[in-house]
């Protein structure tokens, strides 16, 4: 019994790895929130789809695990990299009674990766992936990895920067960090990683801390060395040169 | 001008990414170390190589440079992520002087995500991403990155873990991160990701101080939530059960 989690990458087909599309296409049964199902749309023509609205994660995942008991080979679809806050945790977590079902994680480029390239190259040093949703983790958790992170001077990417229900977040992430970053820290956003309407954009650390993003934003905050190079986010390699 | 920098992926031709296979095809002069042009043999026939060796990255961004200041489209190949650890930095830092070169960064699938893949899904939830390298960042800053992240309960991902001049730098990382988290947190590392001999072994924290490994590894440490699900490295997306 095969259970496949893909990360499918940013959005766009030409990000998407071969490894990828030959699982979906080796899959009888598709499944996965309906937006990323539609990105995938014309390699599934003919097969049975499993669609689940967002935040039913738990139901998507017991849906597919039970697809694949039926023995039929099930693609759980994820945007960006299924293993990171991806389904590929939740899976093996739903799939724990069940050894028998055999299930492959294919990775996929994230957002993290895929944003920092469009920025120019924000992360080519030691950093830190947050996510500012407090759903399943509490605030002071967030708060406590934003300031430890600020302080150990890592670059910062954060995921989920803001929604209705938290609006400020980012407002509030911005002030732990400059406790210890400086106010002109180079940072940038990008908007839309990957498919239409996709958009960069640089600051500095002030100016991003009074910027309304969507919950469709992906932030970067640069570490003590980063540096704006023609217009591009760039982090040195190190801290010394050779 | 046209400058690529390209992650081609862990290795593998199935896990390189459309957008790098054209950017690869669409380019002239071929650069980069020759290990990794090795590794897209097939897609440069009767192209220009620029090769050379490891560690003389300053060298190999300049001529790439040079090579597109003569009009030609040059193609800088990176293993993993061309911004995690790869030249995109290094290669904007080298054209600062020429903003008539446009430099394209095309992300790839970085260790991080290909490893973790590998291993189940460790690094689903925030997670910190730190070279154990200390050529260009000095030994206290990685010390400090790695007291940081463990203390604020980040999953970690160490690149680099190893070298000749370096044997016991990870026994000297899992050190540090046993003062804030227990010897028996679940770990893993895998080896030659992507490519053959692929191996992910699981272990504990305490194990994984006294285990040998080489640069070709990359390191996982889980966060207090991480769990072995089936033989695989599971963290789970959050602190909350709903």
């Amino acid at each position: 019994m095969k259970l496949y989690v893909i990360g499918i990458g940013p959005g766009g087909a030409d990000q998407m790895t071969p490894r990828a599309r030959a699982a979906i296409e080796a899959s009888d049964i598709i499944a996965g929130y309906t937006t990323y199902i539609d990105l995938v749309r014309p390699l599934i023509e003919g097969k049975e789809i499993l669609q689940t609205p967002m935040k039913q994660e738990i139901d998507r995942c017991t849906r597919a695990r039970d697809a694949a008991l039926t023995g039929k080979t099930v693609a759980m679809i994820c945007s960006g990299d299924a293993g990171v806050y991806g389904m590929a945790g939740l899976m093996h977590e739903v799939c724990a009674d069940h050894p028998d079902i055999d299930i492959e994680v294919v990775p996929g480029i994230t957002a993290a990766c895929a944003g920092a390239a469009v920025l120019g190259a924000p992360l080519v040093h030691d950093f830190a992936v947050i996510s500012l949703s407090d759903l399943l983790t509490p605030w002071e958790k967030i708060e406590k990895r934003l300031d430890f992170a600020s302080q150990a001077d890592f670059c910062i990417c954060l995921y989920n920067p803001s929604s209705k229900k938290r609006a400020d977040y980012l407002q509030k992430a911005c002030d732990i960090m400059l406790k210890s970053r400086l106010p002109d820290t180079p940072c940038g956003y990008v908007q839309n990683i990957g498919r239409a309407g996709e958009c960069g954009t640089v600051c500095t650390l002030a100016q991003l801390r009074d910027t309304s993003v969507d919950m469709f934003t992906t932030v970067f905050i640069g570490n003590s060395q980063t540096r704006v190079i023609g217009g591009k986010l760039v982090t040195p390699r190190g801290y010394e040169t050779k």
